[in-house]
This record gives C-alpha cells, sequence and structure tokens, in this order.
C-alpha cells in the first residue's frame, strides 16, 4: 500500500523554508530490513527511523519505512520535502484515498511532531554571504550547511583510514598521554593552569615530544596518537589555541622510514575523489627552496623560481646593484612572471614595490618585455641594453614576460622574491590564469635544514631552529663542537601546495649529546628536562617521528578558505568561544582554591593593551 | 649461511641483567620480505630491523634478518638472549667457524651497539615489588614492563575495535570538541586557565556534554569521540585530574537503542581472550538495586542479597527494633552470609559492627546458625527464639550460615547492608572461599533513577541526580510541575561488577522543558547556558548519548589494580607527575601576560590546609 517518490540525493542540502515546524514522519511498523552485507555503515541501527532521507530508491516501493527529518520545503501541507544530513526525499501526506501519480514517492500513515522551530538567524543554504562573526555565534545552525557537514564527516573518515593504516596495518599503538603537564624550557607560549598547591601550575603542552620519547624508551616502539596540543599565541589569524596533530613515533628508524610510512598514511588515507596521491614525494633540500622559492614551504604547483642574477651584474653600474653586490652575502635576484605584461597592471607593479620598500626596505625592479618602448624607469632600460641577453638566456623570458629584479643579502633578497612570487600569481589569478590548479595536491619533503638559527634578538647566540631533540645530520656532527651554526639537522618538513602540513625528525638518543645540546650550544635551564636526559641513559632506542596538522591537512583537503571550516566549535581569531561568550569571567571565591587573583591592569596599561590590538572587533 | 634458533614468545618479559649495554643486531642485507597478506600488522616495517625478536620460527631457517633490542641476557660475550618487546631470541657471536648445534640461533654478522645504559634503579621484572611512588618517577622504565606492556597495548586494540565498530560499521562520526571552554553551571570541579584577557578565564570541561548535544541541533546525528575530560577533585585514591571517556550522542534514539549500541559496542571490541560478552545485559530498577545491593552499582556476580524483613518484627520487643520502626520509614534489613560460622572469626564480627557504629551510627546484630550455644547476645538468641523460622524462611539460611540484622530508615539501611556485603565478600575471600569470579564479567543495567534529589546541605531545595539536561521518564512528566521529587530519568548506568563503567541519558531537547528546569526546579543561572537553550530552540532533534569510562573499563578488563595502570604517564593521588614533577612553580613574569598572581596563604592558612591533608606523603 505504500510507495516511494525517488529522492534526490544531496548530502545536507540545507532548508529555506524550515521555519516553523519539525515533523518525524513515523509508520506503525518497521518491516524493512536493511542489508546485512555491511560493507556500508549502518546509519539507521539502533534508531527510531527504518532509513534515511537520502537513501530510498524504486527498489524499496511497497515497503513500510519510518523517517526522521526537517521539513525542507512544504506546499498547502500536501506535499512535503523532507531533509536529514544524508539526504531529501519527497513526502506526501494523503488528502483522499486517491493514488497520487509518479513513481517513488512516501505516503504518510501516521507523522508526530517532535520540535517546533523558531525562526532561524540566517538561511542555511546562504554559508558564505553570513559574515563569520554570526556564524560562529550560531555554530550549532551553521553546522547543518552542506560545506560544514562535508568538511566534518570528511575529518572523521580520513582519520580513520589513518588510524586503520598505522593500527591495523603496521601495528602502531594508540597512547593517550597528558596535557596537565610542566612547563617546557622557552615554553613561553603554553597556556598554565592553576594547581590547589599555593604557587604551583600545569602547562598545556604544545606537542607530546617529550611523552612520545618517553614512550621510545618505555618500549612502545610504535606510537601514534591523535593528539590534542595548546598553544598560546594571542590574537592570530588562522590560529587556534587548540588543534589537532597526527603523532607518531617510531624506534630504530631512520629518515627515509618516516618518510615512507607518512607516504603511505596519507596515500591509504586519501579521499578516493580527491585523485590518487602518487609516492614518493620529492624531496628538496632547505638551502634550495629557500634560493628558489624564497620560503621552507614552497608551494611546487608552479614555477615562477628565484633565479640568481649576482654573475652577471658583478661590473654593473647601476648605483643599487652594485652597492647590493658590493657587501658580502650581496646578491641580485629575479623572478620571471610569464605574460606578466598581458595581465599585470601598472598599479599592480606599484603595490609590489610598496609591499618591498614597506616590509624590506628593498627596491624592486620590473623589466617588460613586452616592447622596448614600454621601459618604466631608465635603469631597467639600461639593464636590459646591457644585461638584457644574459637575462633572457637565464630565465627563459619570452615577449610579454616581466621580469622582477632585486638586490640584497642572500636570504633577504630570496625571502622578498618568495612573497612576491606568491603575490604576483595571486593577481594573475585574479586576471583569470590559473596558475595553481585547485584540483592539484602537490607533496614536497623539505630537508637539510640548519639545526641552529642566530637568536633574532641576539645573532651571537643559536636557537633550535625546531626544537632541542632534533639530531644533527651524521655527515655535520663533527662540527657540532666547533661550528655548530655549520651543523644540518636530521628534520623534515612536509609540504603540501605551499603549506607547511607536517614536521619531524630523528632525534638525539645519545644523554651526552642531548646534554651537550641543551646546556652548552643552547644555554638551556636543563633541569626542567632531567628526567627526559635521565631516560635516554636507561639505554634509549634510536628513534623518530613526525606530527602532522590535522587541522591544516583537512582545511587543504576540504578546499576550505579556514581552518575554523574543518572544527566543529573553533575560537574567533582572538580565541573566544563566540557561542557560549568563552573565555568568561569567574566569581574569585572560585579562584580562591587555586591561590590565585587577578592582577587588574591600570588605565594606563589598558590603553596600551588595546592600542597592540589594533583590530578589537571579532572575526 | 645463517640459521635461527627458536626464539620464545614472551611478550614484554623484562630484562633481569639489562644493565650495561644495548645492542643493535644487523646483518647486512635484508633478504627476508614479510608475508604480504596483512591480516596481521607489519610490526617491522619503515624500520632498521626485519623481524621483532618474538616472531622468528624453524620455518627462517636460513634467512638473513636485522634485529633491533636489548640483552636481556649474556654469558661470556659468546650467547646473547635478545629481547623487544614482542620476544625473546637467542644470538649466538661465532667464535669459530664451526656451527654450533641446535634448531634454531641467530648467527651474527654484524653487531652496532647503539646506546649503553646505566644501572637501571629496580629491575623491571619486579612489577609489583616496587612502591608506587618508584614506578611513577621512572615511569618510562616501569612501561617496559608485562603488565603495562599488555595493559597499553589492548587498550589501543580495543579502542581500534570501538571505532571500527562506531565509524565502519554504524556510520558514527568523530567530531572532537574543544577543551578551552566556559564554565558551567555547578563546575566547581572545573579547572580554570587565565586568558590574556584581564580577568578573564576558560575552564576545563568535565565532559562535552553541550557540545555533543549542540552536535545534534547542528545534524551531526550520530557522533562520537574518544574525549579528553577533566575533574579538579584535590587529592581522591584512584581518580585522575585528566581521563578518558568514549563519548557518544544520536539523534532519534530512545534508551533501548542506545542499550544496544553499547552491547554491541563492547561484544565487538572485547578481547577474545577474556571470553564471550553476553547479550543484552540484564536491566535493574534503582530502587530494587538499592533494596537488594545497598547501592546504584550493584556486584552481581554473587548473591548475599538484603532483605527486607521489617513486617516480621512489627511487634517486636527488641528495643533498637522497635525503636527503628516507630519512626516513619524504618525498616529491619538482613543479609544472610553462606557458611559465615566456618569462616568469619569473632573479631571479623566486630570490625564489621565497628564500621557500622563509626560510618552510620548503626547497630548490627549478628546471628550465628552454627548452633544454639553460640549465640553472641542474648537479644540474637531471643530473636532466633520469636522469628527464627520466618528469618529461615526468608533468608533461606542454613546450618553454619551467619545472618547480619539492622534497623534504621530504608535507603540508610540499605546502604549499610550493601557495605557490609561487600566487607563481608572480601572477608570469605581471604579465608579462600571464590565468591567474584576474576574471569566472570557481569554487566548490568541499572535504570529508572530519580530525576533530582534533595540537596545534602538543604534537603528543601532539588539537584539533579545526574546533570540537569536529563529527560524525565515519559511516565513521570506530569509530576514534574507537583512533586519534582517523585519524577523518574531516562538516565541509565552501565555497571561492571560492581562499577559504574558508564552512564547516559536520553535529553530534555524541549528548550521550554529545559528552562523550566534549570530556572524553576533547579534554580540555576540561565544565562550561563543561554546558548544551549536558544539551540534548543531551533528545531532541535530528540537525542540521547551516553559516555563509557575508558579507564575504569580497561582496569577492569585488564585486571589491573589500579586505574593509574592503564594510564602511560598518570598522575599520583595529589594529581602530581612524579616524573617530571608537575605541577610546578612559574616565574611571575610569566604569568603576567594572564594578569594572575599568586595568592600566597598565611601560616594560619597553611596549617588548616594540611590538616584537610592528613596523608601528605605520595602513594
Amino acid at each position: 500500500m505504500f510507495s516511494c517518490w525517488l529522492s534526490q540525493l544531496c548530502r545536507g542540502l540545507s532548508t529555506p523554508t524550515r521555519r516553523t515546524t519539525q515533523l518525524i514522519w513515523s509508520s506503525a511498523s518497521r518491516s524493512l530490513v536493511l542489508s546485512s552485507q555491511r560493507r556500508i555503515p549502518e546509519l539507521s541501527s539502533f534508531v527510531a527511523r527504518t532509513n534515511t532521507c537520502g537513501e530510498l530508491r524504486s527498489s524499496h516501493l511497497g515497503q513500510e519505512v519510518t523517517l526522521c527529518g526537517w521539513i525542507q520545503f512544504r506546499r498547502q501541507n500536501i506535499f512535503l520535502v523532507l531533509r536529514d544530513f544524508h539526504g531529501l526525499v519527497q513526502v506526501v501526506i494523503p488528502q483522499d484515498e486517491k493514488m497520487p501519480t509518479g513513481e517513488i514517492e512516501i505516503k504518510v500513515k501516521t507523522a508526530k511532531l517532535l520540535n517546533s522551530c523558531k525562526k532561524l538567524p540566517f538561511e542555511i543554504k546562504d554559508f558564505m554571504k553570513k559574515t563569520e562573526a554570526l556564524r560562529l555565534q550560531y555554530r550549532y545552525l551553521d553546522l547543518r550547511s552542506v560545506q560544514m557537514q562535508y568538511n566534518l564527516r570528511l575529518r572523521s573518515q580520513m582519520v580513520m583510514k589513518m588510524r586503520e593504516y598505522l593500527c591495523n596495518l603496521h601495528g602502531f599503538v594508540d597512547v593517550e598521554t597528558p596535557t596537565l603537564f610542566k612547563r617546557t624550557p622557552g615554553g613561553a607560549k603554553e597556556f598554565v593552569i592553576p594547581s590547589r598547591e599555593p604557587g604551583k601550575f600545569y602547562s598545556l603542552p604544545q606537542s607530546p615530544q617529550q611523552f612520545k620519547q618517553l614512550l621510545m624508551v618505555g618500549g612502545l616502539d610504535r606510537y601514534f596518537q591523535v593528539a590534542r596540543c595548546y598553544r598560546d599565541e594571542g590574537s592570530r589569524p588562522d590560529r587556534q589555541p587548540e588543534f589537532t596533530q597526527i603523532d607518531i613515533e617510531m624506534s630504530f628508524v631512520d629518515q627515509t622510514g618516516v618518510q615512507s610510512l607518512i607516504e603511505g598514511l596519507l596515500q591509504y588515507s586519501w579521499p578516493s575523489d580527491k585523485g590518487p596521491v602518487v609516492v614518493p614525494f620529492p624531496s628538496m633540500p632547505f638551502a634550495e627552496a629557500l634560493a628558489s622559492y624564497g620560503t621552507d614551504k614552497p608551494d611546487t604547483r608552479f614555477g615562477m623560481k628565484i633565479v640568481d642574477i649576482s654573475d652577471m651584474f658583478r661590473n654593473t653600474e647601476v648605483g643599487f646593484l652594485q652597492d647590493a653586490l658590493s657587501k658580502p652575502q650581496g646578491t641580485v635576484k629575479a623572478i620571471c612572471i610569464r605574460k606578466g605584461a598581458k595581465y599585470l597592471k601598472r598599479k599592480d607593479i606599484e603595490s609590489i614595490r610598496k609591499f618591498a620598500a614597506d616590509h624590506f626596505n628593498e627596491e624592486v625592479l620590473p623589466i617588460f618585455l613586452k616592447t622596448n618602448e614600454n621601459w618604466n624607469s631608465p635603469v631597467a632600460k639600461f639593464i636590459m641594453e646591457e644585461q638584457g641577453s644574459g637575462l633572457v638566456k637565464l630565465l627563459e623570458t619570452q615577449e610579454e614576460d616581466v621580469v622582477l629584479l632585486t638586490a640584497g643579502e642572500h636570504k633577504r633578497a630570496c625571502s622578498l622574491m618568495g612573497k612576491l612570487r606568491l603575490e604576483c600569481a595571486d593577481l594573475l589569478e585574479a586576471r583569470g590564469v590559473v596558475l595553481r590548479d585547485p584540483a592539484l595536491f602537490s607533496f614536497l619533503w623539505v630537508v637539510d635544514f640548519p639545526l641552529f638559527l642566530p637568536k633574532e634578538e641576539n645573532p651571537q647566540e643559536l636557537e633550535s631552529a625546531h626544537h632541542p631533540f632534533t639530531a644533527p645530520h651524521p655527515s655535520d656532527i663533527h662540527l657540532l663542537y666547533t661550528e655548530p651554526h655549520k651543523v644540518r639537522s636530521q628534520h623534515y618538513d612536509l609540504v603540501l601546495n605551499g603549506n607547511e602540513i607536517g614536521g619531524g625528525s630523528i632525534r638525539i638518543h645519545n644523554s651526552e649529546l642531548q646534554h651537550y645540546v641543551l646546556a652548552t650550544v643552547l644555554k638551556e635551564d636543563v633541569k626542567l628536562l632531567s628526567h627526559l636526559l635521565q631516560a635516554l641513559d636507561y639505554g634509549a632506542p634510536p628513534h623518530g617521528g613526525i606530527a602532522l596538522g590535522l587541522d591544516r591537512l583537512m582545511c587543504l583537503v576540504t578546499g576550505a578558505p579556514s581552518i575554523r571550516d574543518v572544527i566543529a566549535f573553533p575560537k574567533s581569531f582572538r580565541g573566544h568561544d563566540l557561542m557560549s561568550n568563552a573565555p568568561d569571567s569567574i566569581p574569585p571565591e572560585e579562584l580562591k582554591p587555586y591561590h590565585i587573583q587577578v592582577s587588574w591592569p591600570t588605565d594606563a596599561e589598558t590603553e596600551k593593551s588595546s592600542s597592540n590590538h589594533p583590530c578589537r572587533s571579532e572575526s
């Protein structure tokens, strides 16, 4: 007696008219038993429905079903479109006994109103039109959007595949490590938690780094965890105070081993509709990444590489180039923007030069290869006349290209050029040129980083380029005691489309070496790490690992504009939960057991602090 | 040229002589390729070894292998036993070219020392002999014990099976919810985290309760998470400030649905060597649990149920029984200890009576059924003469049994008897009687709890028996507005062998009802929950869920003496990490960004606070 009308599978499609009522459609009996072949998850086990709104087909004809959902659309209380987050289905409420026409529809036997619904503050379907502040305030409604449903469900599925790969295929052990821990040296970005002992605080660690190394000492030789981590960086766009990493550590492993594991992990867990992941990933030394892309996380989806043209200008008579090259490490760098003359406007070039002047205090010289009359400066004209053929050869320039040229210290000039390279890519894409295929996923290992970097505030002293547990490169270990700034590390970063999505290293497993690095090279307080140094003394195996930033990875996989779009309940960029209004005031009596009190800032301090936050409004 | 000598599979067996060196055994080539059938995880992928120390058999004869491990035992630098956390294998270092006899052994081609090892602070094998404080201080060594390896590896496997069941079989979505949140009403046990805004604090939630309900409003209709939760209870034995729960929520579900899901979950994830889990689990109303077992978490592995014998004593002339029965709700309760007269000593009975007097201010009357001469009091003798046959009939007593009898208000008398029941079980088992089979897992649902309880400090006011989001029992909903103390809830607890391992409920999904409960019945500040009340207004579906305490569950599954034995890095019962010495002091300048300062207690306060901690020493 019951027939079904074809439902359209539109996962998570949202409600234009879901304003007044919510209905559950309930037939008296549950005659439909789902296939016992469990390849596809049973989405209706244990609950009131027999089917989701997305799965009914003409093969279900004649069956009795129970559906639960929200009203997507209704007409004259006769026809309804019922929605859940798996799809839509048409429902007809019989007005008389005459059977309606049509192939599949659901004829209502009983209907039960389960809850009503106030007028929504915004339409669910207008995902992108809302301000983000409004979306975050009503996050529970925003989660109903197609995009958020897709992002969160895909995240769950990908993480599950990663777990299968690690646990079931490769015998990794999922170990939960504490988040209430002790502060780490240099851990100035760690949240603190007062304890009930006066003056004693826990810290929320930035990663399970120490714990995973201690697990290796403890014989849990293949560890992983989907770990919650914390970092208090105040207000920074597209960062979250709590975030998630896929945290991995192995004993008796080298760099190649960790890299193969991760390549396999991503290949295994990659969504099938995003195209295959080709392994092994290419690898690039840090020095090359800097020289060719001006960054440690090159976007290798497109060329426009930085070229060193210093040699060509050794005898130049152009003043600013002469100046730059006369200094130690002075260089001249160029990038070539293909067809730039066709797409870039004069004001684009001006904004590029302004950026270089403002942020790097450097001059950038644009050279248009469109026509010779187009030189925008006598200097450019002079250069093209003097070094033109060399430039054309080295940069493989063609008609209508634009060359950007700058001079300065190697690292600084590369860094500037790296930023301009991305800036120009944005400009070209805004003009309709496709440089970075959004369907392309370009993975890259960046390796051979320096182990130490000069401290910014005092370049005579060294700090860890990554963290103090990173092992030196075996070929450079002799330099550690003489020229530590020259030592390369066994650190590796995983880069995807110009974003760092992971980083790891082979660790120091020798207690004496670790002590030397901490105390002598870094001049850290070793007392804070005495437990780790001691652990290394008790037969610590060689070990190494990696951590993948899950939020960033999911952001790239889903193509979401922000990591906030792959997190169910993210904080605003100022660290606020706009839905519940956290952080919040706490009555003084609730602080008493923790032996703390608020130091209210003076008016002067408040003023100063608000001037540090030029943008006080949210989102 | 290489032969193997049978290795003994002894997972995680620890080192008696592992004191001086650690070796890696490395053959030049890796000729052994593991089976490509991936039913068993590949434990040697990506790393230096070709095999674990536990897996070599005579079928590997003649293959070249690379092993990595710790020296378990060595004799004259010729024979070695090499160990990792999968087993042991015998190794021989060739002294000349003559082949040794024997079926399987490993003949060393090259050996490489990877790290040395200081004298250990304790022998790994003496798991139980160490003090727990020492074990926690050197946790990374303690983790090498057979027990800890087994506990943590089994935990990982069981959680993985749970994830497979939820994600792959039943379409649940794993959603990570924030831990930096806002304080909840009555959340006095929440840790606070100062933010960079003066006077504003995050709180670490005790569970993702609000978030999982908001996810239901957001259309993520089958949610789960292995969730880190926080509770600051100061010093309590066998509690941890951070703990883990399997957190589950579903839309359009009723109590039976959640219970079936959990039964299936435990059945699917249960370790095969622990015997099958029989479903469905029996169910018991709270009132029956209290009346028969004196607790809401009955250990149903043994009988010794509490029996109400009030009616038998309506006309008694025994003073303390007369007194008790003359009061409203006055009752007489008894338990029968089978063969108690044979196993219990007089001093056992005295300690039982002392416990009742000290903790409940109640009298307990023991009646020995051994011989009539044995009456230890004239009252007991008088009772046996007056009510003897009735008692024998009601309690089914036999020769040599002991009956314990008390009188008082129903709940109080039951509670005392429940405690004595467990106490007597301990005493009998100490005398060799097996009451509670350690291989038996007795699951039980306890249902039909009261929705509210009188507040201890002011019995005129009500508080939630569980939490304010619990839905009332459908049959009792009319009482909510007239006699709320009589309303039963849709809460359910899962009990295993007398331990609560989970609890959940069908939630209130109607905004008005939720507001009434919060504001009118509980007199809570609804402002703290305005986001949740608002969310319910926007078409919230009916929903319910449960949370399983993973630490407690693993403790029972593994038979560990404490939850600290199923956690990799637990805190001591005073909340300390004895390995790293957390919580720790923090320099005042690091507190400054958080606008807090320490309120150092005065000497008088310090004294008072230490008297609250009678047991200051650790573990």
